[in-house]
């Protein structure tokens, strides 16, 4: 098919910052776009060639949708998949598969699969409501402390919790979760990969993350990893492992524990241009974004290797505000060395909300790391 | 200011392939932008907030879309400059300035700046009319061979004709006009500068340009040139002193002849992002758009070493074809290391017309230059 023309359409579901960054890259290689999402106010509302208001769970809007276009992305694991399924049988190429995205949507079949596939992961019990899991505490049946996971529609740290007592059960959702066991790990560890429909396969340095203690998301993101290369390979062949047994199409970012004993265990999986691989637009030969791209349309899979030493900071609203955003101090971070924010134009921010982030470059890794932390030291995202 | 919110407006006057490779870079700073183009098929119809239609060489055309904006910048010199001179008037800020665009868009100003301000150019003669080179020559005042270059609106080689025999003046423009001595040149050479409104000022790394013998377009653009750090010490100090003459704030491109005895001699300048910048986007640490937008908002300046070596190829439509544009053997391209496509997103193509470039990115600069020449002898840009 010649992508490189207006006959041909790409599908993108959801309009946020990832649909933002995935559409520089259709625009420079001038591949035409239609995006669905929920939002007015959404960062694809322009630059995508078209685009269509429509709520993301609602099977006719996008099963409707992506009648009209010839391949089938998204931005965003939260979508129909029952649009997608049957988008699939009429001859849409859908990257993700519907079947994948159902695996990953529900947190206990996606910690199944890896059971079933002889993939890493920490052990878990599933548990069909959440008082299921009290009486399982009280008769003894599961110990205390471990991770609860809601099965479904986790994003961005909401859905996951440590409970060390009873009493933090309290307010969590009641339905469908997974309790996990609580492992002691030295490094929470990332690999993107990426694979186009033809099998061909490429994967990005393993990075290295930093949490939020609170708000439970990336607060670094250090490419490459500070590791051994015998964990690097141990990592990076878990993640060809888990893209293999999904027979996935396009970019699968899988994040991984570094275990006190140097085992790697899956944590979870996000088939799409993730959080962890922000750096590679200005630390790698081939950004995740253009490589999901290219993945996606069966295009050669660029060079996933890095120019420098790349380093993330999520830009999050500060606490204590909600209201309109103001970035007090941006200039100021633009005076250092190597520094490129990234602004995702979101109207309205609130503490902990993914309002951008900044990329840290340089030849010496270190020195992007200490850069790093001046830049978290000095931009604050308030309102006004 | 407050750059980073809605309430700025920054104007851009032309809706090419310049503009939307800043429209990356305003995206990523979430920075408001008004586009004004004669075309509707503008590639800056899409991405811009707001795109407006219009004649740039019309004063009320360019008038009233600047009263709408804060800061208003181009991204192609043939702009109505009476309008952009009252809009300075009014408190418009207006980079570059209409001083400094009304010098550049006269060849004839424009050589004679650089002879008022000591600054290196090859002799010339100004001519009113082409019938007073006719009448130079017949009477000897005027010597052959020499390059004929039209005063206004020549652009990509249009408007240049090196004259070696009378008949060479047929079919040329009849107004005004210079002739220029004949230099020749081991290299021609390009330095980019770029300058705040503060004064803050950085260069990029000299780079080398091959043009092609007949389009007279730049057909390879090598980033950094291989010259002696005293040559490219030389070019960089004419490039500076050409910025601080004209007091510019934003790009300003400056071409210049490396003749046999290495001295530098200015060919002429261009006030905004430049084609023999285009590689700045995979190679350098701050691509020249972003600086640019840096520059005009007098934010810090980024910046400009490289990370890798980059060769940059235009994309010129094949002699011999009109039309519907194919980009042939697009897929092998992208199959090669390092290698970055970029489609402007023109419908029609034509002999010689840019349609687009191709970065290579290595880090080994001869390998980059080896690679480009497959990819020229490989990608084809035809018609339907």
């Amino acid at each position: 098919m010649n992508y490189f023309s207006s006959n041909f359409k790409l599908g993108i579901l959801g309009g946020g910052q990832l649909g933002k960054m995935l559409l520089y890259n259709t625009r420079k290689f001038d591949i035409y776009t239609k995006v669905l999402d929920p939002s007015n106010e959404a960062p694809c509302k322009i630059a995508s060639d078209e685009f269509q208001l429509g709520d993301l769970m609602n099977y006719d809007a996008v099963y409707n949708f992506g009648k009209q276009v010839d391949v089938l992305t998204i931005e965003i694991e939260n979508v129909n998949v029952d649009a997608l399924e049957d988008l699939e049988k009429e001859g849409v190429l859908v990257y993700p598969a519907s079947k994948t995205l159902r695996t990953i949507q529900n947190k206990a079949k996606q910690k199944l699969f890896y059971v079933d596939n002889n993939l890493p992961t920490a052990p878990f019990t599933r548990f069909a409501y959440l008082s299921e899991i009290e009486d399982a505490i009280t008769n003894g049946g599961l110990e205390l402390p471990f991770v609860w996971k809601a099965a479904q529609f986790g994003y961005d740290g909401n859905g996951v919790k440590v409970v060390r007592k009873l009493a933090d059960l309290e307010n969590l959702p009641k339905g469908e979760c997974i309790a996990e066991d609580l492992v002691p790990f030295k490094n929470e560890l990332a690999v993107i990969v990426a694979r186009s429909p033809s099998g061909d396969t490429k994967t990005y340095p393993v990075v290295e993350m930093e949490f939020h203690p609170e708000a439970n998301q990336v607060e670094y993101v250090i490419c490459p990893a500070r590791i051994s290369d015998e964990l690097a390979k141990k990592a990076t062949d878990v993640a060809l492992a888990v893209s293999k047994s999904f027979e996935h199409v396009g970019l699968l970012a899988v994040e991984m524990f570094q275990t006190q004993d140097d085992e790697i265990l899956i944590n979870e999986v996000a088939p799409r241009p993730h959080n962890s691989g922000h750096q590679t637009i200005e630390a790698s030969y081939t950004s995740q974004f253009e490589q999901h791209i290219r993945a996606i349309l069966d295009l050669p899979l660029g060079r996933t290797d890095s120019k420098v030493g790349g380093v993330m900071v999520n830009l999050v609203g500060a606490e204590g505000y909600t209201g309109n955003v103001v970035y007090k101090h941006i200039e100021d971070i633009m005076n250092m060395n190597g520094v490129t924010p990234h602004i995702y134009g979101k109207k309205q921010t609130r503490p902990f909300r993914k309002m951008g982030h900044v990329t840290i470059v340089n030849e010496d890794l270190g020195e992007a790391r200490r850069i790093a932390q001046e830049v978290k030291q000095s931009i604050k995202v308030i309102s006004k």
